[in-house]
């Protein structure tokens, strides 16, 4: 089985400056081809870890990741590295200085300077990937696969087995273009690569052991190699199954059936069989009715909003919003009652539900969500502590709401309240056709 | 030097399902208790993985944090594989069973079932961490430490040099409260720790290299023991200086010298000499001058509404946000003219200066920002590719417009213009007071 470890570099990951996103989404485009990723590393912009890391990863897996520590001031390091762990020296690559060039002159229209053209340098033992979106070029070593098992070498007969180390930036943007246009299709055309299957459905309203208690059965009885996975989050659990294999249509077939039966067994919870976020199961089914969604946002402060538009094609389904943070936005924007306000507080049935009701009259949509709580630290009264939430869904004929209680830091109760408000949204609009 | 590595356990990290945010999180709250973080790694579900990398991270750090893998359900092995590892049996912890039973019956008002008690087991080699937010306790187990060098033990005269194991949930809420309530204050205890410094500022404006350039001498002449680092995104470039040390008073003198000199040779595109996101260096601004802000957002959906909210206190500078994704709200609510609309197009100078007054006129603010561009994959016109962008910022007197391009995916053109369009009402409160 051919394998892949991603080792990303950079000081900011260790002091936690910056959350990494990219091996988890290189993880996601190294599965769909059928390389699954054993590993992930994070090391700072220190020569002997970033080696160390070369050493023990190419031990771990055939395929080693690199991103980062590829920009062109003086704490990236990883390219004279590359350069010494290969044994090369460092040359100018031609088309890559003509890049650079182009992006200066005609993307940035900035001046360029020394730093920028030793950009396009890179080690004489490597392959150039070209960077078609920033200055950085990529670098592919190949080496002989010193830690390759009998076994491997008798699958792949008369097959070099080959190592292969990949260089990117760590900008997700560059990254995601050399993968997608050169790493993912130069390593399917290098390896025979088998397939990996993963069926991943939704539910909400049920705890992760409750529901491990309702399939126990079905878990037991799986194929050992195919694997389920419990993935709690906001509150809902999603399931996943994954297998692995050669034969595309045998383990299609089989997981398919796997994954039939375990969406009987959830069907109470069931919300979607995709792997999807609330937001696109709420979006995909307003445009399968032709209908339109608008919101009135207090305490999320536009999360729905962005939730729903962060997909492409929102305008379909998606009007817009009022955030009414201040009382007069709810006033003016929203015609809430000022004597409901100020005699039953922002955070109240009567006031969501009256936003609920200007959000349709002002925005005409066929649905509405609106929320008004209180998210934290400060804020919290005696009879509305932190957390407490009002929700409002509905339409033009019928309102409902709903208060809700969370107990978690502020963006996750933002995050919690958009997701339930969403998934209320989603139930109101099942049962009121 | 005490450090510290960071194992995360989960099959849903090696397929890109999740992003792993604790990593970065526990990170910085290490390096502010003076253990610098120097290693990070991510494995799957599978005993064999999981085994090796506490084997192997044990020989890179000294305290070796690990999390996930504690859930009630079957895929999770972690307990088992501890208790194996640390060579003690599983015995129920009676505090943590009391705990498990008090959040079933009063927190989550479900039935408990047989997985829930096992959550309750602990290694008998472990002291319990126990989890006052959620079921699954944590460990600690502390061993000799092999790896200690000579210089180590001469350091630590008379200290038995102990390696530290801590075992904790994956859910970051309840990993959160072991690290701060628990973990965090124990390894202080232990260890006399060195304190490290940051200090961060953000600049706008000038690239990477163009930024290297101007304070190369600056760099060159840093002393070896603080390093310097660039951090750019969104188009703008944070600029970092790092230091550790015993002497505290000593090192934070040096590095706010170095940090002084530093802000001088940025000052013309310095924005912050905090680590904080633009969206907070605008907050404080607004509120040191006692003003607000409203928003009218198109293109970015709610994004730059979501920043500002995501802020505890936002209500005291921020007023509310109209969403108008569809024609009708900007007409409805904004008081977009509807002939401008159709002759200009939602993405002009003349559409996004109304949106700016309709939004100033209904909800009552002293600033303004407005957006509205294509922000893809689709929608683009051949006068108005995707990442055309028009932005307006100003208040009551004065509105002036802009027209940005940006040649990303999606999720990045939102956030680019969110965070450039906050920067233009940054310069903007700068220059009209």
């Amino acid at each position: 089985m051919i394998q892949a470890s991603i080792i990303t570099i950079g000081d900011e990951l260790l002091i936690g400056q910056v959350i990494d996103t990219n091996s988890a989404w290189m993880a996601q485009e190294l599965n769909k081809a059928g390389i699954p990723v054993i590993r992930r590393v994070a090391v700072g912009d220190e020569w002997s870890k970033i080696w160390n890391a070369l050493d023990e990863e190419s031990k771990h897996a055939q395929i080693v990741l690199i991103t980062g520590g590829l920009g062109p001031t003086g704490d990236d390091i990883t390219k004279p590295l590359l350069c010494e762990y290969f044994n090369g020296k460092l040359i100018v690559n031609e088309e890559a200085l003509a890049n650079v060039k182009y992006i200066f002159e005609r993307v940035l229209n900035r001046p360029m300077i020394e730093s920028n053209l030793k950009q396009a340098e890179v080690p004489d033992t490597c392959k150039v990937i070209q960077n078609k979106r920033g200055t950085a070029p990529g670098m592919w070593f190949e080496k002989k696969y010193r830690h390759a098992s009998p076994e491997w070498k008798d699958l792949h007969e008369g097959f070099d087995s080959k190592q292969i180390f990949v260089s990117m930036p760590g900008i997700p943007f560059e990254m995601k273009g050399m993968m997608k246009d050169y790493v993912i299709p130069q390593l399917s055309k290098l390896f025979e690569l088998p397939h990996i299957v993963h069926r991943t459905l939704l539910t909400a309203g049920v705890g992760e052991s409750y529901l491990a208690e309702q399939i126990k059965d079905f878990e037991a009885a799986l194929p050992t190699h195919i694997k389920l996975a419990y993935l709690p989050n906001y509150g809902m659990v999603r399931l996943r199954l994954s297998t692995i294999g050669f034969d595309k249509n045998f383990i299609e077939k089989e997981i398919e059936q796997q994954f039939e039966t375990l969406q009987l067994l959830v069907k109470d919870y069931l919300v979607t069989n995709e792997d999807e976020p609330m937001e696109v199961v709420v979006g995909k089914l307003l445009a399968a009715k032709n209908k339109t969604l608008c919101t009135a946002e207090s305490c999320t402060g536009g999360y729905i909003a962005h939730l729903l538009t962060a997909n492409p094609g929102a305008s379909a389904y998606y009007d817009g919003s009022v955030v009414s943070y201040s009382y007069s936005a709810k006033e003016h924007l929203l015609q809430v009652d000022h004597s409901t306000l100020q005699t039953k507080g922002a955070v109240s049935e009567e006031v969501v539900i009256q936003m609920a009701k200007g959000a349709l009259k002002n925005i005409k949509s066929d649905y509405v969500i609106a929320v008004s709580g209180i998210m934290g630290p400060d804020g919290g009264l005696p009879d509305k502590p932190v957390g407490t939430v009002w929700v409002a869904v509905g339409n033009n004929e019928n309102i409902i709401a709903q208060k809700l209680y969370f107990r978690f830091d502020r963006m996750r109760n933002i995050q919690l309240t958009a997701t339930n408000a969403l998934n209320m949204l989603r139930k109101f609009v099942l049962e009121n056709r």
